[in-house]
């Protein structure tokens, strides 16, 4: 099995490298991965400027690629001109911090393994759903059960799956759960701030609103203790509403 | 009512200043756009950079803000802080060039409106399907006929409507079509070549692989003649392999 192995935190994340070592013991893997962190630029790519690429080491042996662009451009450069085979599987991870509800639209993380679905191979998006906890260890080796268990399988076109661990270990995680994407909101707001030069400028500040923690979520298993299991797919079409404005 | 209008091609762009004078007419409607061109930025957010604003003026008069953030982050950004109430509706674009197909998943033009979408305000992202034309006036003033038809009902929360006009006029145009987003896929290579100081860079060379424009779907509809209205959603679930994997 060939994996390639993106993320958003950088090359240089601990959550990508620990992943890289569990995965190392069932697949050859390359990895393919931004320079430095591209948190939250959503399925972004690079069409107006050149990307560049730099070989990558760990312990003195050429592993994979960092490259100036995106998790999505790194996929798509990865598939077209780094990697002498496609790969069997993409996976992207480990992130640090969740990527649930509308998380899953503005995360770089997700979008490399939706690169990798839009171009035919089964994909999964990894994030280590706490913003304290850095010890991916139970995650990276999971991650290696799920790969054998998921995307040796077939999965349907254009689909991936979404996966999100709680912040336990292998003895106090409750199981996995199939979940679908809650609502999971932001409120944001942002600081309107001076710098030194006297003028202004703004700053995000968002804060998850968890009050829509719906039975059978993404959320609401990760805060059960579960390892949640998302598929979603590229079709953003609202058949509901399409059904409904047809007939009118 | 009040609309608040963005888009990715920059806040100089020929679409946005077209459809800003068509919108006027039925709208109090304040432009925050980013201050050059964000093509294929997908949903991406900044929240590691301060956001720059700067007042911008159209025939002496400020009718709005550019930003040195994407076009969610104006959308974002807008309405938190810059706009004194709540807009009505957010309409992003128009466009030059379709955003159909997987499309919709890398367009800063439909990121802009799908964080209005998220906001809970009607939203549209409006688009010129063609590569040639600059003729914005029959899709601008259309535009304006389409939001007081559609976004002055309300539509489920976090929904929001991709239009794509056909490069035609009032008398050629064949109508509305409600689509669905299609396959439409990309065939991508990298160019590989070599810089001034000889290093090695890659540059994306894309093209639309039309051939699965199936009846019904966005690009179907365009290549028809038809103004393609795609109700899309922020729910990225695969709801059929949901009900798949929960059965195993």
């Amino acid at each position: 099995m060939r994996i390639l192995l993106t993320n958003d935190d950088g090359i240089y994340a601990e959550g990508i490298l620990a992943l890289y070592d569990s995965l190392c013991a069932i697949a050859e893997v390359t990895i393919v991965a931004p320079d430095s962190e591209r948190s939250a630029v959503g399925h972004g790519i690079t069409i107006s400027d050149p990307l560049r690429v730099k070989e990558f080491k760990r312990n003195g042996k050429i592993v994979g690629y960092c490259s100036s662009g995106t998790p999505a451009d790194c996929v798509k450069l990865g598939v077209n001109s780094l990697v002498e085979q496609k790969p069997d599987a993409v996976v992207s991870g480990i992130n640090a911090g969740p990527n649930i509800g509308v998380n899953v639209l503005y995360s770089g993380t997700v979008s490399g393994a939706m690169e990798g679905a839009l171009l035919g191979i089964p994909s999964m998006a990894v994030s280590l759903a706490s913003w304290t906890s850095n010890d991916y260890s139970f995650a990276a080796h999971h991650t290696a059960v799920l790969v054998k268990q998921f995307l040796e399988q077939s999965l349907p076109p254009s689909t991936l799956l979404n996966v999100n661990f709680p912040p336990l270990d292998e003895q106090s995680y409750k199981g996995e759960k199939i979940t679908f994407q809650s609502r999971v909101a932001w409120t944001d707001t942002y600081d309107q701030r001076t710098d030194p030069g006297n003028r202004r400028y703004y700053w995000l500040k968002g804060e998850a609103n968890d009050t829509l923690h719906e039975d059978g979520s993404d959320a609401k298993a990760v805060q059960q203790g579960y390892v949640s299991i998302t598929p979603i797919h590229c079709d953003m079409t609202d058949w509901r509403l399409y059904e409904k404005l047809k007939q009118k």
